[in-house]
């Protein structure tokens, strides 16, 4: 293995190597790259890895990575606190807060049943969801998990958990994505696609 | 773009966002990855950064990065410090050292002569180069410089510059790579390959 003369150079690619999808090669050329850089720069850097570990948490109601308590989701009162979306985890709020088309709150699970991974119910926020479901403050929970094994299970254990007659529970819809053609999707997202079909008005984007 | 609520994980995120090779989606994945360690090693990680800005310096003799002053190869008196080998960037150390071929010590122009991108010899630590030649303490310069039109330029202008009756220059060989079949190889390698042709034995490894 290639040996650096430099132990802090060492010490800087060592770091960098350790993260998801850097090798040696590509941690050397980020090391490099930073060296180019401002010192104040690379201090922001340092900083800011810092900060992030000492400082984040987890919001005490959503389970979402906040800077405060709670977090500024869950604070926000222009948006609907009777509607929770559940997530697996924090990619998926930011991915459905990246199409800015929902307005209520978040639960985020922490991940999802996998017996294969060793994660049960018990692993999981779910005593917290069901609290909320049963504060008599919610009218709708949307199962916004995996289309996969671990997520369609999650989702019917959750379903079977938090039965409450005055909540509604629904889940996103599934069928073909836009830009799909349907020679090449899978069967069992067109069989679905044609057993739920919805009127055409509802497919128009108001 | 995809925002986040907690200001923390964004400053994270965008200290990644820009090193080489890193979008927002990686930068993402690498600070979640982050978080999913041990303070302690994030800690550490910060450290590194923090150190090596801070702490880095360039070899006073060759140029290449160091810890001290002097740089560990400079100082290692196993080595022949009267060949030298002259490389554009610290990587060619590296790459140098990696194949634990050569006991000599180096020179780190920091670059190569390239007009376009307004680089001239000024800006490159040639002087420094020149006055070790003219020390009386250097046997042979090695040109270990890129086979691209700058490389070529840059060691054709070493060439000219550090002339000195009693110092030996020579230029690592070039010719077909080992593994390489000579149907692919482009045209000017192949026939420089075979012009300057090395007795076979020469060719057997020690």
């Amino acid at each position: 293995m290639e040996q650096f003369s430099s132990k802090l150079l060492e010490d800087a690619i060592q770091s960098f190597q350790g993260l998801p999808g850097v090798g040696r090669k590509t941690a050397t050329r980020m090391v490099l790259h930073l060296l180019k850089l401002d010192r104040n720069q690379v201090e922001q850097f340092a900083q800011s890895l810092h900060k992030l570990r000492q400082e984040i948490q987890y919001c005490n109601k959503c389970h979402n990575l906040s800077d405060e308590q709670v977090c500024s989701i869950c604070t926000d009162t222009r948006r609907d606190g009777s509607v929770i979306c559940v997530v697996e985890d924090v990619r998926d709020v930011m991915a459905i807060e990246n199409t800015q088309q929902y307005k209520g709150v978040y639960h985020v699970l922490g991940g999802k049943i996998s017996p294969m991974d060793g994660v049960g119910p018990s692993d999981l926020f779910i005593d917290t969801l069901s609290d909320k479901v049963n504060s008599g403050n919610v009218k709708e929970v949307i199962l916004a998990l995996s289309t996969t094994m671990e997520g369609e299970t999650t989702s019917f254990y959750l379903y079977k958990k938090i039965q409450n007659p005055v909540v509604k529970i629904t889940t996103i819809a599934r069928g073909i994505s836009f830009g799909d053609e349907l020679e090449y999707a899978d069967e069992v997202t067109l069989g679905r696609s044609i057993l739920q079909r919805t009127p055409y008005e509802n497919s128009l984007v108001k």
